[in-house]
């Protein structure tokens, strides 16, 4: 992966040139729907134009890290402290864009091996140099973002430069790969020999398997593959106190499982190394359709209906009337032939599919008979809730699309705008009280923030996940900014959101992660003893706290 | 659950009478099979018989105990006390029987609530008191044994109090129980609203469901039900520093999961006063029915290939060639209409089996449609690998049975014979060196341990649970008694079997757990960092270290 082709302030390839960025009609009709009369550019700052403050690195420390890495491997240029800085949330775009790199690490490290990793831990623990592990960097809760804490400077320890598959068991379906391999790379070393982890999440290009593990997230696809807690088998997580090897049975009751402290340890605990897990056959075929139902509620019932009778589905991804709303009428402004048209003629077909008209897609995966058995039977449990089917078209589009969300942030950032998404889950029963709580916090911090009288928020939601007991909820909101105070506004906005989601039982997070951004909520979430008992893990494996210093655990 | 009527130093109802007892022809058979010229009459003692320590317990923190639970929830005659003095493996059978009742604790208290689990635990923890957590009592590897450790006396905190199922979600399909629900009171209280948890392990009848969780056990159908750790939900952990509530999301990414540490905590993190899990409609129908497969190997292919292809079965149980053999025998030896006897009419029919018949039962629960389109798949995968269907009356019959088991010990016991079981699990790859290693070890410790030259053990296997990327392996095996050191035989048998697991990549327990029998292994198991993070979680609950003494975390 050749970093320097990699946007250092926004997502993915530096090169990308999204369409919609100069689409005047989509601009136009998006600013009225905000309730503003315009939109003003508001540009990045280039890095060039912006001074970095000196590493804090001491020279011996430096020269001890290049002896151990080589000169190579050890890196404090201002592109790699400013791209190692943040994560690639909203909120760190905000910064970044700002050309705040207050956050950027006093050096990058790239270690070969779990080897190197532990010595690099050892002489940090020893020398009170905190160590920020760092895999694609696609956090958008906060997770990289180099935080000194008490230590006197911080390596972003950046892991792709451990990309190697190191093997597979064919017998047991499982692999083993060290953690730094990215997305593609993993997929395709697999494929060649006709397996997938199945494991692809949005920011599946950029993202790699240690951080999918130490976020404990969630692929697009993961009612088939499962979450990272489904699918991970063993890791190796360095540590300062040395090398913990989990477990790597298939079942066991000997004790508490070691593994799914790893999952959800967000560099606190250790640095992930090396991962076995799961694969499987890849899918004979694969099918993405889409269908309207009548509203959200009529949808959500038939995705539980689907999930508590263990039909075998990849995907069922639900929008609200405000997301379907929003994606037809964006695509018809902006006259592209997307998903939004689709829905958008039948939407005018069929009137009785009114405002409040919710579209699916759903996605099957595996060998032929199973797959047409179980898109059959989506279709008799659709059409019982009086869904209509829109086609395989719409969801070939959608599959086609599936990893470009992230990209259309920066044209709106460009324009004065703020667009973020967040993300819970909920059981079936408490779904719809949790959904009109964070949907109204949106709308009303949204309101209450924003930069003039009138102005308002687009708010729209999927259900991205499903469980037998429950399913995700995923927000994206778009706002006109308040340019004075974006920082303030985001962090109103987010709290907002955030304690509503509390409140009606909600997690604070279904597959982002804690990071910084959530932080304060993670009492609220595991209970003090349960924060105690992180506390306790981490002081077992990292006793000086070097590791992520600021993530996970509240002070 | 009178538990007058349970017996205190053997299996089940104490009323209990095994028609094997008096089978002589099949004693004689079981004799020569393990080289003894005959069998000597070994009698348990009676409880009357046996001098009981006083209780070590201060009366003014009885008289404590008693005003906060009720005096008649304060119980120390020696029934009580020597009920509660150990679980029912092999092992604490020897003792028991013995009349050894040093482990008995000082007091059981039956608390009726979680504020007064909470209660206890405080006093205790401010008063040097060690607390033993006890459900059912079935432990088979010492998980109740009353240690004292450093403490001055012993409470064992018998939960069968609390007995109350607490509430059904239907529309998330989940359900809240007190943690001291036995096994049958639950299923009843469940099946009344139509739904089952589907947790059935052999133990069922005088097990509950916080010993189910706080071993990470698993039923005999978890291949449809999933395991302890696949259908909790939530937890509440009663601890010395306070309640510890666990998040109860269907998925959460908010850094590890404290619900997962309460599985196979074993009473030393806490007391799992309340649980709320997976639950699922009650089958439409059920079909349990068997096979005959050439060798064990290509029975293990079969489940193989089922479970890897994701085949909705409820188990899949193979008997290796020793276990097919021996219940055919000891059934015709017996004159029985069991399995064995059914098998060997099939045996003898097809002589192309031969002595390396391995025998499977398979069973398929759920509707109507799915069992059938399971059950035809499954004979298609076993006709491909060679085997020969033998029929639902098979299967019925090892259903019927399915809880029976453990009554087997107690004769034998009674004639000088030695029986354990224990159970391991690895993945696909390692299956068949490991299944070797420990039939190797257990067979020749029994010859080294034998009361004389020639005798021999009866070692047989079955295949209970399997997964995607390996299964469990579950061994029993009977010997003669060494009967001036039987303890010592046992455990020389125990580490010899226990070295061999650890050797090739076995998990020291499948769904047994780990109590006192395996501590010894822990660290191999878990890594010594491992050990120190199950160290730390403990003082961050526990801070005296009053919850089960000498359980879970090696000294």
């Amino acid at each position: 992966m050749d970093r320097t082709k990699i946007s250092w302030n926004g997502w993915g390839w530096a090169a990308h040139k999204d369409d919609v960025a100069a689409n005047e009609a989509a601009w136009s009709w998006l600013a009225e729907e905000l309730g503003m009369p315009s939109l003003l550019a508001t540009p990045a700052r280039a890095l060039d134009d912006i001074a970095l403050a000196p590493s804090r690195l001491d020279p011996s420390e430096r020269a001890h890290f290049a002896q151990v890495l080589g000169e190579d491997r050890v890196r404090d240029d201002a592109f790699e402290r400013a791209f190692h800085a943040r994560g690639r949330s909203y909120h760190d775009l905000l910064h970044l864009r700002a050309g705040n790199l207050t956050t950027a690490p006093d050096v990058v490290l790239y270690p070969r091996g779990t080897d190197e990793v532990l010595s690099v831990l050892s002489f940090a623990s020893d020398n009170n140099i905190a160590v920020v592990p760092y895999g694609g960097g696609t956090s958008v809760v906060g997770s990289v973002t180099g935080d000194p804490g008490v230590f006197k400077a911080v390596v972003s320890l950046d892991m792709s430069g451990m990309d190697r598959l190191i093997g597979i068991d064919p017998v047991s379906r499982t692999a083993t790969a060290e953690a730094g391999m990215y997305g593609p790379a993993l997929d395709k070393a697999l494929r060649a020999q006709n397996l997938v982890l199945g494991h692809y999440p949005q920011s599946f290009e950029f993202s790699t398997l240690g951080g999918w593990i130490a976020h404990r997230g969630a692929g697009q696809q993961s009612s088939r593959y499962g979450r990272a807690n489904d699918w991970l088998v063993s890791a190796k997580l360095a540590t300062p106190r040395g090398l913990l090897t989990t477990e790597d049975f298939p079942a066991s009751s000997a004790g508490p499982r070691i593994t799914d402290l790893v999952l959800g340890s967000e560099g606190a605990f250790g640095v992930i190394t090396e991962a076995t897990f799961h694969v499987q056959p890849a899918p004979e075929t694969s099918v993405y359709t889409g269908f309207l139902f009548h509203d959200f509620a009529s949808g959500a019932a038939a995705i539980r209906r689907a999930v508590q009778e263990d039909l075998p589905v990849a995907m069922l991804r639900l929008s609200d009337a405000d997301e379907t709303h929003f994606y037809r009428a964006y695509g018809a402004a902006g006259k592209r032939k997307g998903i939004g048209s689709r829905i958008a003629d039948a939407y005018l077909k069929y009137r009785k599919f009114g405002g409040t008209a919710s579209a699916m897609i759903a996605g099957f995966e595996g060998d032929k008979a199973t797959v047409e058995r179980s898109r059959n039977r989506f279709v008799d449990i659709a059409k019982q809730l009086g869904a209509m089917a829109i086609g395989d078209s719409t969801g070939k589009r959608w599959h086609q699309g599936r990893f470009h969300g992230p990209y259309l942030r920066e044209p709106m950032m460009d324009r004065g705008l703020g667009v973020d998404t967040l993300e819970t889950a909920t059981s079936w029963s408490k779904i719809d009280a949790l959904y009109a709580a964070v949907k109204k916090a949106l709308e009303d911090t949204i309101r209450e923030t924003a930069p003039r009288p009138g102005a308002r928020g687009v708010v729209a939601c999927h259900i991205s996940h499903s469980y037998p007991d429950g399913a995700s909820l995923y927000f994206t909101y778009i706002f006109p900014r308040a340019l004075d105070g974006d920082v303030a506004q985001w962090l109103a906005i987010k709290r907002a959101a955030t304690d509503a989601i509390v409140a009606h039982g909600g997690t604070i997070s279904h597959h982002h992660g804690v990071g910084e951004d959530h932080l304060p909520w993670m009492t609220q979430e595991k209970g003090s003893l349960g924060v105690d008992v992180l506390r306790a893990i981490k002081s077992a494996l990292d006793h000086k706290g070097i590791l992520n210093p600021g993530k996970l655990i509240p002070k």
